[in-house]
């Protein structure tokens, strides 16, 4: 993969915000063309139209679709107008950075408790979705011949943590998704892994109660003494486009300055 | 919790073969009364009709439900019938051995291909549905103040095996809700963990393609030179059950001969 | 095992104080024999025969050697006493309880920083020792056909921790020793197994620089909201030596009432 | 760190043949300037000396040392040497890449048995003196103020291996030592992380009892369809000596090519 060829282009699933925005601008930097599929509310749409332009600037394509990319009518309608315009590029790269998880307690006398649907939803989008994708795009031959899918866990892959319970089930399901896919598609030259972030200040993170605590806690604990941010887990996702990373696949790779080492 | 009171109970889900069916009958030597819900085709009833009445005859009380264990109808009117009965006794043992897993390719010219809904399946029936009966049974207050949660899990959890992606996710799925069981639910007396069986010849794994060659391998691989069976599993149950067991929680412990070792 | 007959020995390493006593009083209530190995200070024996009397007083017959058993020479000297009057009678457990790790900041200003021996008298001590143990008592043949060998090990196992460099290895070390034990002496009965304690308060924790501190966190940490006791500890320990965990082998066991799962 | 500054230096320990070769080739084309030790029999300088020259050629300086890096005086008598001509340059990367282990079996009637100055030696050479340097090269403030220690783990560090022991030990040993460096030298600037490589048709590896059906087996494993090379490890480390990696620390992260999932 030369990254520098201007015919490579990179899907950013959730790229309007947050880590799949900065890893958007870091992938421009390093010339790749871009489809960012992202789901925003009207009143997000001045600054993230703003966003995209400025990537644009860096002198590369940028095509955007404000669609739900979980749902799977719209996926097929994204994948079908990309290949009304692609041609004979490729796509090199897929990121997943879909957030959409169901916080509530396990069990609570006061508070709305977790239901089986609310697992559902979280697993359709925060880990499902990752498979259906990649399944739509190999079957509508976009991919390039050696292909770097990336998607973000976290430590509740492996911690406990209260009204957690559903998106720590997403995590370790993406996991074991990215393994398998890892696995089974390498013939057609897919790797495939997920990097673990640290706690990053992001409005998902905002939504989760007890938000202070947690970014007071990861801040103590972190040996280098701040939070991750969405430009560290960026970085890390160009270090796996890179041709140097082509014999790294199906890993978890923590990208969080030691914060989950104590 | 007394393993010798007669007037405590354990559910075994999935307790008319394989693993469920050997923990019901060690259990059974230790004097809980069971409760088992299995899901049987007629042709094999006259089987599990004489079994359970085996087991009876150790002079405990047993009551099974032929119903599907993983539809929520079916659960509700299974433990509104329990609650006719049972009186003052409680359940101070709950397994889950549910095993309903679609096993299809990624990726392949000329199998059909795994599918979003073949992920939900599996990780409804093998996954949720734990939490789904957990939630339930504590909601009607039907649990002994001291009770024990074990479910099962396979190497899975950390392989990636052609074919076997919707059961790997459900695995650790399972493995990531019962962690979050063990924290949420201790407040309440609850202790959860998965025991991690090695390679069974039960009638889930012939039904696997490549089955023979998976038992081989496990056979050459395990450094007490045979497979796992559904007593050494059961054992592992029982143990997890006793008294001394009772700080042990929010873990998964293998019972595989050291299959996994090497 | 026949946990009931009066000539299974049980050797206990560190066996004075902590979880090797508790242990030791354990496994006695459950007719154990116990051959402890202790390094003890003048001023602590008059305690110390006292609980090794008590202990007697259940009924089974217990030898103690206050001895280095991380010293080799002595290690042949009890060994070779052993011989001379267990006639027929055989040892089917082996438990590892010797804590003797040197704490020290890898990097310190004002402190005295860790060593090169700081590890290897760390490592002798509490990892390999379990292997010359072992290897001498096999060669001896003084081993029962069914043998458990169990040792402890903590979340320093995965965690780093200022100043307890030196003890991480020595039980990563420990972990690693034991899946060898498991792989290579399975043909001749032995099953080896690690348990990770949770924090418990002992008189080697209250040496550990900011131990109020590691304290506090553990209880707050912990879901069923107190310490790990040596009681707990001395719990798992009997499971692992019964005849229903012989299919358990090679694993890490956590006892820690969940503290480790948040 | 900018990699094209002419007065960056990378230690490598064990860098004249293998991964530690491949990484000095790696580097120097990155522009790295190179510090080589390196234990070399008589036999093995000619073809040596032009792997350096060749290395040379590139445009960057490389020194040498033909010394036993294991041995603390030895230690000691190069970093004085490097002090007599780095004036102000610094050291940003260090590469551990020392293979020196005992393979023997636990238990076995006819071959020697491992002992345990077996692991002593291993632990020493593979995993104790990557701390010893370390701290050294700290002591001596040689190391930049953005610095990158990088050290090769394997499979046997959740595997058991038989004969292998001692090196699985030592590989545990070295990640320890690896998260504790992360943590505790933080405050100074430095990252330390283990590649875990697959397996590498190295010189090392062919001394090792069954190594051709150890290549077969990973070679049917690896869905990529090929054993790793050196060059595929030395690209790994390149990516973890890069600005965009300075937030990857205390972690492994594997090299394989997706050998290790199935």
């Amino acid at each position: 993969m030369k990254n520098t060829a201007k015919n490579k282009w990179s899907i950013i699933l959730g790229g309007s915000s947050g880590l799949g925005l900065a890893t958007a601008k870091k992938l421009a930097q390093h010339n790749f063309n871009l489809i960012i599929v992202h789901r925003s509310r009207r009143s997000d749409l001045e600054q993230i139209t703003a966003d995209f332009e400025a990537i644009r600037q860096k002198g590369i394509l940028l095509k955007n679709y404000n669609v739900d990319g979980t749902n799977p009518e719209k996926r097929t309608e994204v994948i079908e107008d990309i290949k009304t315009w692609i041609a004979t590029d490729t796509i090199a790269v897929l990121v997943h950075s879909i957030a959409k998880g169901n916080l509530k307690p396990m069990h609570s006398e006061i508070e709305k408790e977790l239901e089986h649907q609310d697992f559902t939803i979280t697993l359709d989008a925060m880990a499902i979705s990752l498979y259906d994708w990649t399944k739509d795009v190999v079957k509508n031959k976009l991919f390039a011949t050696d292909t770097r899918i990336i998607s973000f866990t976290s430590e509740g892959n492996t911690k406990a943590i209260p009204n957690y319970a559903a998106v720590s089930v997403a995590k370790v399901a993406l996991e074991a998704i990215t393994r398998n896919i890892a696995l089974e598609f390498a013939p057609i030259g897919i790797k495939a892994n997920c990097i673990q972030a640290g706690i990053v200040d992001t409005a998902s993170l905002q939504m989760i109660p007890g938000y202070e605590r947690i970014k007071d806690s990861a801040l103590s604990r972190n040996p280098n003494k701040r939070l991750t941010t969405p430009e560290d887990i960026a970085n890390a996702v160009y270090l796996l486009t890179m041709e140097e990373a082509k014999w790294i696949t199906g890993t978890v790779i923590k990208v969080d300055g030691g914060e989950s080492l104590q």
